[in-house]
């Protein structure tokens, strides 16, 4: 049986119920997203009061269309949205997102509403995701329900998010750097569609290889174990959780109106359930991209390559702080190291080419590191030096790193000038950090 | 009585020992920063091969300069610098800073050659910087003898490296951000000049608010502890140490052929020195340019100041699990804010002004909330929304906050999109943090 979510990521036409021609407006930018991002299903945009919107022919209501919609985005004022739901109902929607705002978190009048909106969607038998989010978008077929400005890039990433906010966030801080997603998403209320049923949903996707979900509470406890510890053996779920300490859950409470829990049942929950937790959102995608990108290790032997000292003292501290062990290579990859690189060079763990390390340096040993048998890891750091082009490195590393079956997780310092760098590598698929 | 290291800082006149016409050598390059970054004093290139270098005249050896000369940079293979090192001493010159590497961290043919020099420069009481380092920057008059390209702006850090790619590393990330340097400086083999002497110097200049060190290893920890402590009186000494764990510590010992030294006595000493120590050189600088730029809290209750609620209680999070208090607001401030905000937003603490905060939201609030008896951190969060433009609101809390007492610590989600955000703020010692 195919899922009931299915109609939210791949409907073949989308009505918008309260589109705007005024471009100050949320409902014209979800509007203007549809259109710009390549969908090619039918877009149609629902209001009385226009003919046509950004080049879209514009219906009085959702009845008037004469094409296929299995999707409605409901951008109207809260205590409008129960009739505009009864009418997808009636037109055999199956799924509809409420961007909308003013119910449950606003207190009781909003939550009657709110509750009036999940009765007709019952009756009809729609799924809803929302209301109070910022929508959904698919990356890999271009459907945008969202007003956020711009995207990142298309890849294996699957992101729900609870905080709308936190949703935007991320398109900002993940926007051009080649972190690739397939779907990208806020729940708002979860009056019906909740994080589990997402997890559950993309842990089906092909698109997807990675979950990554920014959580402030679970909804119901038990099927989320379920789903979970079935879907983790498929595929990673990373997952961000907020309200982890007392001031962090009475702030999480007072915007949604919701008690967080205790972390602690959490946290075991997360553990017998085989979920990654992590700590910043940075962490969240860096994680995420590791998993999506390279091959999982088959051990925790790690080589730092390097052309300086320090940071790979720096990352020996972390790795170690980490359970990874910095294993001596085999004689024979030293040998070939010492042969190659520059007589001053250590080619002990870490391996050392120094200061004057070339992109042909890194290819030659990288080359021989991941096929060392003391080595499940490869660590390739790079400080930019006046005289090598970080890009021209990245290249090499990525050429020497065709068919590893070992991971290769790239380290460059710096930041705006390593961006060339950075795109060569995760546009290849190998994940870069920066220090 | 003038410290002796004064003239690495302060000289009026430069030569550069060794100074190529060709740009791709590194001395090229010192000589051309030398001349670039508006240092006013005298720049002398010897090389008995040129007549002139980048349009200055070119010397056959240190004793031709006419003018004063009380700084030498020397840049020769390591067998030569003994004898340009005498030279210097004939000439007076009491500071000098050995580029070269092929010293004391090549192995024992090195170390003499080391030694030789430490003679020649005691014969002729002159302090040496190095060998084997990047060279040093004084930002606040353009006296710049490494070859690193680009520098950060002037401010009030100043940061000493026993890692010179550390050193150029760090150049790379911060440059263009307002996170402003006094001082810039890699240390090398340390011959003589050491980490203690540096944080000495800079903790009387007054160019210097805040010391930033990346450390590997204590020469004389008993001289550090003195030094240290009576500094950490007078101003922040922030500190990042290599070789924590065992990895770490083999690593340093790898590439500096000294031992790092067990890191529980490393951390005594930094807490009874009183000493800020960070675990990443992200954290070195965003801790430095905190002190630096804004008054220290006078008690840890903090006010959360916010757009979006998911980022609100990451941050009640990480502040408490750092023991910083989330206050109850005083009546009044919170009645204030009830009557100028959104009608649906939060008013305790976290305060939650909702997406649709613009500049003049965040400007009252901040002013309200500086001057609230129960709270000494102001926290401002941003997390971008369409309409919301993050620069504007980066100014509306720079203005709000002139003349505050307590501490403004603004915190805007996303990366390159914010920063013209991050200029206003930091352009106006005000810190901005990312996530």
């Amino acid at each position: 049986m195919p899922s009931s979510l299915r109609p939210f990521f791949e409907a073949t036409g989308v009505a918008v119920i309260g589109a705007s021609a005024n471009p100050r407006k949320l409902s014209h930018g979800i509007l203007k997203n549809l259109i710009e991002y390549g969908y090619k299903g039918g877009i149609y945009p629902v209001n009385p009061g226009s003919e046509d919107i950004l080049g879209q022919k514009c219906y009085p209501d959702v009845a008037a269309v004469p094409n296929p919609v299995d999707l409605a985005v409901i951008i109207l004022p809260a205590p409008a949205t129960p009739e505009a739901l009864e009418a997808c109902g009636k037109r055999g929607i199956k799924a509809v997102v409420i961007i909308s705002g003013g119910f449950k978190e606003t207190g009781s009048g909003g939550q009657e509403l709110e509750a009036q909106c999940l009765k007709i969607a019952a009756d009809h038998q729609m799924r809803l995701i929302g209301p109070n989010c910022v929508g959904l978008v698919n990356l890999h077929n271009g459907l945008n329900t969202t007003f956020i400005n711009g995207l990142p890039d298309v890849g294996g990433i699957g992101f729900l998010s609870q905080s709308g906010a936190v949703c935007g966030g991320v398109g900002d801080l993940v926007q051009g750097k080649k972190v690739g997603f397939s779907h990208f998403l806020s729940l708002g209320n979860e009056a019906d569609v909740t994080e589990t049923d997402i997890i559950e949903y993309l842990g089906d996707d092909p698109n997807t290889n990675v979950i990554a979900a920014y959580v402030e509470q679970i909804r119901d406890g038990r099927r989320f174990l379920e789903v979970a510890r079935e879907v983790s053996r498929k595929k990673p779920i990373v997952l961000l959780k907020a309200g982890r300490t007392s001031a962090g859950a009475r702030a999480v409470s007072s915007h949604t109106g919701s008690l967080a829990g205790s972390y602690s049942a959490y946290q075991a929950a997360f553990k017998q359930a085989g979920v990654i937790e992590v700590n910043t959102v940075a962490e969240l995608f860096d994680v995420s991209m590791c998993l999506d990108f390279q091959p999982l290790p088959t051990g925790k032997r790690a080589v730092i390559l390097t052309n300086a000292g320090g940071p790979a003292a720096l990352t020996s501290d972390s790795l170690s702080a980490h359970g990874i062990i910095l294993e001596d290579l085999e004689a024979e990859t030293r040998e070939v190291l010492r042969q190659h690189l520059n007589p001053a060079a250590q080619v002990g763990n870490p391996v050392d080419m120094l200061g004057g390390a070339e992109p042909a340096d890194y290819a030659m040993a990288v080359k021989q590191l991941i096929s060392d048998k003391n080595v499940d890891i490869v660590i390739p750091i790079l400080v930019p030096q006046s005289l090598v082009n970080p890009a021209g490195v990245a290249q090499a590393i990525v050429d020497a790193s065709q068919g590893s079956t070992r991971p290769v997780l790239t380290c460059i310092m710096g930041d705006i000038s390593v961006n060339e760098a950075r795109l060569v590598l995760q546009g290849n698929r190998m994940p870069m950090f920066v220090h």
